[in-house]
This record gives C-alpha cells, sequence and structure tokens, in this order.
C-alpha cells in the first residue's frame, strides 16, 4: 500500500477544504459578524494539516492503484466530515465534537440530519457553511477536485468517479473523465443558478434562496428556520418541490436537452419509472390524508413537496408527517429505500437498481414456468453485463446488512423500534428526518455518542454506496502479504487503468 | 395449461386432507366430544369436493410440465388452508372465514400466529386438528403424499420437492426423489416420537405432550394453553428448547449422523453457523436482561427458549418479549429474518443463504481492491453454481420487495410502524408472533379482512420461499399464446424432467 501517497492526496484534499470555507467568510463580512474567527481558525487549521500532510509524505513513487483509490475515497469523506466539524465546535455553537461531527458528515452527505434545535440562533455565515457542505457534496467532493484540476493519466480516473457518484454505473457522457466530471458540475450550477433567480423573483429573502438552494440542489435537507419550509409561501414551496424533483433526476436528461436530444429523453426508462413512482405517490397519499384538509390543493401541495423530499432524499419538510396516517407514512418509507436517479445527487437504492431487479424477479418466475427458456436482462434496450447485475446484488444485500447491523448497534440507546430503524433508514438513506422521536420536529441530540458514530458510518456509507466504505473495514485492504502474494502468484500486470490519480498531485 | 390435470391432482390432494382430519376423529373418541360432528361434516365435504374434482376432469393427456406443476404447487396450500379452516368455522370456535382460513394456513404454514384469544376453551379434538396441521405442513404437504404414493415418473418430481422444501437446493440423500421424500420423513418422524417420549417422561400431560411435539416438528408454535408455553416446568421448557434447535438443524445432519458419517458433520458449514448463530445470541441477550432476573439460570433459559423459538421461527413463548429492551428486541426480529437452516422445517431466509450472500459481499469487496481477481464463490468447499447464486439474489430482493409492499397493504387498517412491520415479519418469516399489538401476549383478530388476505397470502409465499406463489400472480403463467408462441420459436423439447407426477394418478 501505498501509505505516503494517501497521506499526499488527503493533504490536498484538505486544503481545498479551507477553501470551501471561504466564501462563508465573505457572509460573515456582508453580516459584519464577529464569530467568524472561528471560521477562520478552522480554515487555517485545514490550510496547515493539509499542507504538512502534502510536505511531510515522502512517496517513493506517484502511481496508485485501485486499493489505494478506494481507500482515499471513503477516507476523504471522513476527514472532511472532522475538519468541516470545526467551525461549529470551536464557535461552541454545537458544545460537543461528535455532534459537530454528525451535523457536517449530514452536510456533506447531503443527508440534512441535524442535532440543532434552535437553529435561527446561529450567525449567518455558520448557517452559509452549513448549507453550503450539502452543495459540495451533492455532486461529490473528489468529483468537483477533479473537475477543476487537470488530471493527467487520463481514464484512470474513472474509478474515483464510480465510487463517488450514484448508482450502479456511471455513464461517460463524453469520452474523457475530466470532461464528464466538469459537465456533470456546469449542468449542476446552471440548475443551480436558475433555481436561486426564480426563488428571488419568488420573493424570498436572498440569504434563505441561497440557503435553500444548496440543499435543493445537493438533495441535502438543512433548513435555516426553527418550522422547516412551512414558513414559506405556497408558490415558493411548489418552486422547491419542482426543484427537488429535478435534481434527483438522471443528469443524463439534462444532457439530451442541452444537446437539444429532447426526442431520446423517454428512452431514459430510469427517468420515466421515477415520475411515475413520484406522480403515484402523490396521488395516494393526497387520498389518504384529504380528509385533514380544507383544500385538496393544498393536501395536495402538502403531498407532492414531502414526496419530493423524501424520494429524493433531500428531507424537507412542509408539515409533520409524523402524524399522518400509517399508509402514508410507510410510503413515504419505500420511498426513502427506493431513492433517486442514478446520475443524480439523490440518495436511497436508485430507481435503476430496483427496475433492474424486479426484472431479475420476472425473468425467474418466466423460467420457473419455461425452464429452458435462457434469456439474458436487457435494460434501455442494451443486454445488463452479468457483473453490472452481480454488483446491484450485492449492493442490494449488503445494504440491508448493514441496515439490520446498525439498528442494532443504536438500539443499545433503547429507543424505540419505530425510531431506531426510520433513524438508520433516514442516515443511511441520506434523507434526514426519520420518524418517532427523530420526526421532522425533532433532531437526533437524544442518541448516545456510540450511536452518534454508527449513524455518521451510515451517512457516509449510504453516500458512497455501501462498498466503498466497507472496504475500510476489510482486514484485506490493510494487508500487505495478502497482496504481495496474490500479486507473486498471478504476477499482476500494472495495468493503467489499475493507476489512479498518478498524474495528480 | 393442462387445467383438466391440475384439477385432478387438486382433488386427489383434497381426498388426503380428508385422510388428515382422521386422527382428529380419534381424540374426540378418547374425550367423548359430541362436536366432532362438525369435523365429521369437513372431511365429507373435502372427500367428496375432491372425488367430485377427480371425476369430473377429463384430462387429454396425464402429463405434467413445469408451468402446472408450479401452479399445483402453490394452489394445494391455498386449498388445503381454505378447506382446513372448515372444522373452525363450522364449529363455530372461529366465528368468521377469514379468520378460520387465518388460523390454518398459519397452521399448515407452520407460523403459529392465531386469531383465538381463549384457546383453552377449544374441545381436544380442534384442539389436536390446529396443531396436526403442523406436523403436516412442516416436511411439506406434497413431500409427503410423494413420500407413500409410489411415483412412475422418477426424477421429475424433483421440482415439486424443490418448491416445497427450504432453502437454496435440495440434496438428494439418495439417488430417487421418492427415496428421499420418504428418508425425510423417516427421520422427521422418529424425532417427533422421541420428543414425545421424553416429554411424557418429564411429566407432561399427554394431549400437551402431542400438541407441543407437533408444534415443535414442525417448527410451529401454537400452543393449547392461554400462557402459551409460560406454565409448563422448567425441565419441560428446556427439552422443548433443545428439540425446537434440532428441528431447526440441516436434516442432512441427521442423515450423516444415522450413517455413522458423525465425523463428516462438521463439513456442514450451515449446521456450524446456525449453531454460533444461537450462541451468540443467547449470550448478547442474556446480557442484556439478566438485570430482570433474580437468577442468571433463569434469565439464560428465558434467552434460550426465546431464541430458538425465533430463529427456527416456531414462535413458542415462555415470557412477554415485547417487554424486553429495543437491543434484545432487535436481535429477535434479526434472527426472524435470519431464520433456520436449508432442509429442515424452518422458515425464514435461511442461514446457508446468509452465508452465501455474505461471502459473495467479501468477494465484491476483495475484487475492489484486486479488479483483476477473478474468483468464484465456493460453499462446503465446492465452486457454487451461477444459477444458484442468481437464485438467492433474486429471493432475498423478491423477499425484501413482498414485505415492503405487504406492509404498505396491511397499514390501510392504521395500526403502529412496529406492528405492521412486526405483523409481516412474524408471518411471512412463519414465526407466529410479532410485537407491539400482535406481540406474544396478544393475537392477529383486529386485523381487518384486507389485511388478514394479504397476511395469509405471506403465510404460503414464506413456507414455499415466494417464488412458488408469485407464480400464480404472473400472468405469463396464464396466458396460452405465450406459452404457444414460445414453443414454436424455441422447439421447446419435452424433457421427461419437466413432465410431472405424470404417473402418479
Amino acid at each position: 500500500m501505498n501509505y505516503a501517497m494517501i497521506i499526499r492526496t488527503l493533504g490536498f484534499m484538505l486544503i481545498f477544504e479551507a477553501g470551501f470555507m471561504a466564501p462563508s467568510a465573505l457572509v460573515a463580512a456582508i453580516y459584519r459578524e464577529k464569530s467568524v474567527v472561528y471560521l477562520l481558525i478552522s480554515m487555517a487549521v485545514c490550510a496547515v494539516a493539509g499542507l504538512v500532510m502534502k510536505q511531510v509524505s515522502r512517496p517513493k513513487h506517484h502511481r496508485i492503484y485501485a486499493r489505494e483509490g478506494a481507500v482515499i475515497c471513503a477516507m476523504v469523506w471522513f476527514l472532511y466530515s472532522i475538519f468541516g466539524a470545526l467551525p461549529f465546535r470551536l464557535s461552541g455553537y454545537i458544545p460537543n465534537m461528535i455532534d459537530a461531527v454528525f451535523e457536517t458528515a449530514s452536510g456533506f452527505t447531503t443527508t440534512g440530519a441535524s442535532v440543532v434545535a434552535d437553529i435561527e440562533a446561529f450567525p449567518h455565515w455558520l448557517l452559509f457553511w452549513r448549507s453550503f457542505t450539502h452543495w459540495v457534496g451533492g455532486m461529490g467532493i473528489l468529483v468537483f477536485v477533479m473537475a477543476i484540476v487537470p488530471l493527467a493519466s487520463g481514464g484512470s480516473t474513472m474509478y474515483l468517479m464510480k465510487a463517488e457518484s450514484p448508482g450502479p454505473s456511471v455513464k461517460k457522457m463524453v469520452p474523457k473523465t475530466s470532461q464528464t466530471a466538469s459537465l456533470l458540475y456546469k449542468m449542476y450550477i446552471v440548475l443551480t443558478l436558475i433555481q436561486l433567480g426564480i426563488l428571488i423573483l419568488a420573493r424570498m429573502p436572498v440569504f434563505d434562496a441561497f440557503c435553500i438552494t444548496f440543499g435543493t440542489a445537493g438533495t441535502g435537507g438543512f433548513s435555516i428556520l426553527n418550522t422547516g419550509c412551512a414558513t414559506y409561501t405556497a408558490l415558493q414551496q411548489v418552486i422547491i418541490t419542482v426543484f427537488m424533483i429535478l435534481f434527483g433526476t438522471n443528469f443524463s436528461v439534462f444532457y439530451l436537452i442541452m444537446t437539444g436530444r429532447i426526442k431520446e429523453v423517454p428512452k431514459i426508462s430510469e427517468a420515466v419509472t421515477y415520475y411515475g413512482i413520484i406522480a403515484a405517490a402523490i396521488v395516494l397519499i393526497t387520498v389518504n390524508i384529504h380528509g385533514d384538509y380544507t383544500n385538496i390543493g393544498l393536501a395536495i401541495k402538502d403531498a407532492a413537496f414531502q414526496v419530493g423530499s423524501i424520494i429524493t432524499t433531500t428531507g424537507y419538510a412542509t408539515c409533520d408527517f409524523n402524524l399522518w396516517p400509517a399508509f402514508s407514512k410507510w410510503i413515504l418509507i419505500l420511498l426513502m429505500f427506493c431513492g433517486a436517479c442514478a446520475g443524480s445527487t439523490g440518495g436511497g437504492i436508485k430507481v435503476s437498481r430496483i427496475q433492474v431487479v424486479v426484472k431479475a424477479i420476472l425473468k425467474e418466475l418466466d423460467s420457473a414456468i419455461h425452464p429452458n427458456d435462457v434469456r439474458k436482462i436487457s435494460y434501455d434496450g442494451k443486454p445488463l453485463d452479468h457483473a453490472v447485475l452481480r454488483g446491484i446484488n450485492v449492493f442490494v444485500t449488503a445494504y440491508f446488512l448493514v441496515f439490520g447491523m446498525s439498528v442494532l448497534l443504536i438500539s443499545v440507546d433503547n429507543f424505540g423500534l419505530e425510531t431506531n430503524f426510520s433513524a438508520v433508514a433516514a442516515t443511511l438513506n441520506n434523507i434526514g428526518p426519520g420518524l418517532g422521536d427523530v420526526g421532522p420536529t425533532s433532531t437526533y441530540v437524544s442518541y448516545g455518542p456510540f450511536s452518534m458514530c454508527v449513524l455518521i458510518f451510515d451517512m457516509i456509507a449510504g453516500r458512497l454506496e455501501i462498498l466503498p466504505v466497507l472496504v475500510l473495514l476489510n482486514p484485506h485492504t490493510w494487508k500487505e502479504g495478502h497482496v504481495l502474494r496474490r500479486a507473486r502468484n498471478r504476477k499482476e500486470t500494472r495495468d493503467p487503468e489499475d493507476s489512479l490519480m498518478s498524474g495528480m498531485l
């Protein structure tokens, strides 16, 4: 294992984190908030720590293989959560370090689960930093860096994008990975600006518009008001609903629209299914809850907002769905698991994985009545690669195993089943609010430090889609002998595809 | 589709059901219970209906292919549940027909979920019938019939055994299927008799010993006392614990012991893992609950009983685990999903499937750090067949889909999440008692007729391991054109392996 190179890369990324904090300093300048000194200290700590790591490490060679890449991927997210927590901890607005890390991990992973009961007490710069983490994490930290740092090693960086981008497989829209990364970020920035503009036109205060847009774009869900999004006007809520659903859409759709190939959009079956599920859920919930509303329009608005918020794993709320009937609540839980599209900023299992899994079941049912019939599953008109199907199956089963073990671990705090179950569902799927004691009007602060660590792990595992984080727990990853023996036995070829980011630093 | 042959076979099976009711009539004779007249009427109805179906159907040919076999398999279980409900309904002890079908399906599928609050009011013959359904369903209705009716078509009956026998794949212990079936039943009968004898030696009343043994052997869990198994002495509870765990063991272990190959037992990794899980769960729960007990021995006894009862999906209870701390409760829920060994009478996902799934995840983690390393998963020393792995993956995902949809459907009755979630977990895994309003001291009677039908479906789907029941819902199964076109296109060979039970009737 090229430890020196791992430390060097992580140091490089930490320097970037100091840079990510800069816009918040600008906000502090505008609002003349003196507590910004804690932000500046945090920036200095990040920059110095990063520089030291970069200088101290003296890699013998700059080559990074799949193993180092996997480790870097997962560790960057833990490191960003820990250092990004400094402004919360140092300023004293979140006095407990683990809670502060929870809040930051919740930000970067676009979960939106909070430990803060009175968020309105926070200064503007801290609120801005909190929401900005959503925007950075939404499209991916490493993807962002790759989009602006030119990479010499070419196609090999695909591996890092794969680990960070939601969904079973990343389609390269354009041949070069760095181009795909910057294309994704361009679409992301344009959509963000459009939402920002429309919200300001709809008379939302500019600061609120910024923070809410960051949360929508990254499908994060941190609110800056104690009442969540309930305070905003109906029009503003509808705008947020529309953009939440847009940011949960497979970005290939926007690419097709951007390049004038609108006719090809219906061929992206994931997007079609995604919109179908949303429509069905809104109808079912509206029918179930309209009795509690004086006006069917309001019921539809609330149903649509909550459905859009949950399926995209954003986690904004305009009403306390904890009080909804069991039927509507369970629909929301199913949507939590379903999640948004692959290639979007949303979390969860992803619509395309659900589609493939259902196709595999239907195929197995057909072969139960026609044992001699051997067909391959096809997806979007192409036969599905065996490795992709295997990857999806492993993901889904690993997902449920992590889920079951997490609920077990946090149940040491002895909350009720609904609370524990939905706390894990809401963090592993990067949603934010759960049900029961962690419902949309409560926070996660009552959980003990051990459970908080489990939930931090779940947020990052959910954001990176389980396997990259489990790699850190696999003893084989750290056994040097394991690799050497293998390499000797198999004459492991030093495939350039394996060499990650070698020209990066 | 050879409908005539399906009806004929189902009729044949109904006549057998009348036969299964006969022992209960004997019990009534011993206790001189006049209400047995309702049992005799039920027997007559089964026999007449069966005979009429057998005579009315005039199959053009006696050949049955995979499609007919799949349909017969699933329909037998629904038919047995409906006709087996007659004694409950006609005698008026369960006044509602859907509730009576629920109770019977719960019996045959060895679930043990009940709608009866005061079970001690039942006459002996009815209690006996209720418990006897566990014993019949435990090893499989069709397997039982195959074990005693000589089948001419040979290896093709393997298909029916596969559909009814728990686990990812049925190993033939001996070359002929009918011999394997009768061998399984011989071991089943011997173990049953041993437990019966020991319980009677331990001074359990003879009638109780019969009913409790049926429930243990089939891993069913119907109790004949309102207090469940709490009334029995500690010794009797320990005996039940041991036999529950034995009946959840892969029967290959008993076959090896029977044939003197005891040394080979540790090679059956499923059994080893199964006993390991049981030991770990007992230790963890004992540590968690011992504070509530005056005596550590009692805590161990209760922990072991409940663990053995839940992992084997029996569902007997000696204490109200609804009152246990969240940690112990979630361990029980994980055990509900885990289930017992393949090739046992227990339900759930099965230990061997969990093993294979974990192996697949570990392999994927290794290949994340060594992309060039291509290995096959091995199980019990042999490389795992691709089709078996695919079948396991499809099973697990179909399982969770059915789970999610079932909770949604029964949530129309607006019970809490814990109740709905555990009701589906307890029926789909064939356990019986859940948590909350369907906990070990409650019944399922509060659910409405629609939810009851969903739960009946879940019990049978769980017993047949999902796919055979989903086959009934697949439109392709019923489309004649679908099959003809296929057959023409592919010149479907009339493989003798496909021809099921052709020589049976």
